[in-house]
């Protein structure tokens, strides 16, 4: 079995042993996501970045993880095949020729 | 090769081809994980959530997986060991006899 | 004195009091007004729109407003100009006859 | 007129006009807010703070005064007032004896 697919499962044994599933429709599925990145967000708050929680950033970070599987499972979605297919459709957006080692160009591309 | 270590060389090889790694300190990886699971979340705003743009869900949840590989391969953290982790302290801390089933007491416990 | 100014003058204060301009620079704030909105968000999460926690909007809404407030201050604002300036620029984007009651086209005029 | 109450008046006209007030329930309010927080950090991403974008700066953070606004009106909050409370208790959650000029205390008093 994949280590996404176990993931997947491990994360929905938790849920429906909860009953949780009534609550995790994908609106509120994105919602909690984003939140869980903000917390991981906060880890780095008024800190230069050497100054960061490392186990904050793993809890929190496993948290995104969890919801971000959540709602692949929830609208059927193969997350290696979007992610694959995403870093296709970068490659067409960001050639490297042009988006080599350029901060500037970098978000303006 | 497991399927989160096959996603995480394709991210970190399109990352270094454009020589990104500059820009790719934790905090800001951290910052443009959240942007993206904001634009995940414009999705579903001002919808029920059955008017929601799935192309969209799959575009945005793909950016998030990546930056989320991202900010793990940063901080060397073994993503399924963090996320298996986090469940079994989340099994502790939602004992199945006090979180089934129940809305009010699942954000509360 | 108008309210904003009231209200720039008291956060400004008690910042002050703390020696914590030091902390408050652009990016952290903005950081940290995303963290207060996602707090926000919170109380809306997993829950019918009239089951909100009101005690917590009222807290996490001053939050946002106190971050906004400290943005403003930081780069000069004078928030009820850009505020007035932004309607405006919204007014021609979205005109009435085609923006009117449509929430389909709300997102996508 | 208070600027508040002039931002207000000006931002539910805008609302009433359009006729979008079907769409401005609290829970949308609160997640258009976090999007536009969110398009506030992206003028800071992989930047340091000095290479802001101004303009977008000015733009977003009208957009989050906007929304902010909205929240406030939705639920009959007295913004003027909800900000002078939260001052007045984290003026006890955080005494300047023990908050002075101190990174690390900062966020763990």
């Amino acid at each position: 079995m994949s280590d996404l697919e176990e993931l997947r499962k491990a994360i929905v044994k938790f849920t429906q042993e909860r009953d949780w599933d009534q609550f995790h429709n994908g609106k509120d599925l994105a919602l909690a996501l984003s939140i869980e990145a903000a917390e991981l967000n906060e880890a780095f708050l008024w800190k230069e970045v050497s100054e960061v929680n490392l186990e904050k950033v793993k809890e929190e970070l496993a948290d995104v993880f969890n919801y971000a599987i959540l709602i692949a499972d929830k609208y059927d979605l193969d997350i290696r095949q979007i992610v694959l297919d995403k870093i296709k459709r970068n490659a067409e957006k960001y050639p490297v020729e042009k988006a080599y080692g350029n901060a500037k160009k970098y978000n303006e591309l």
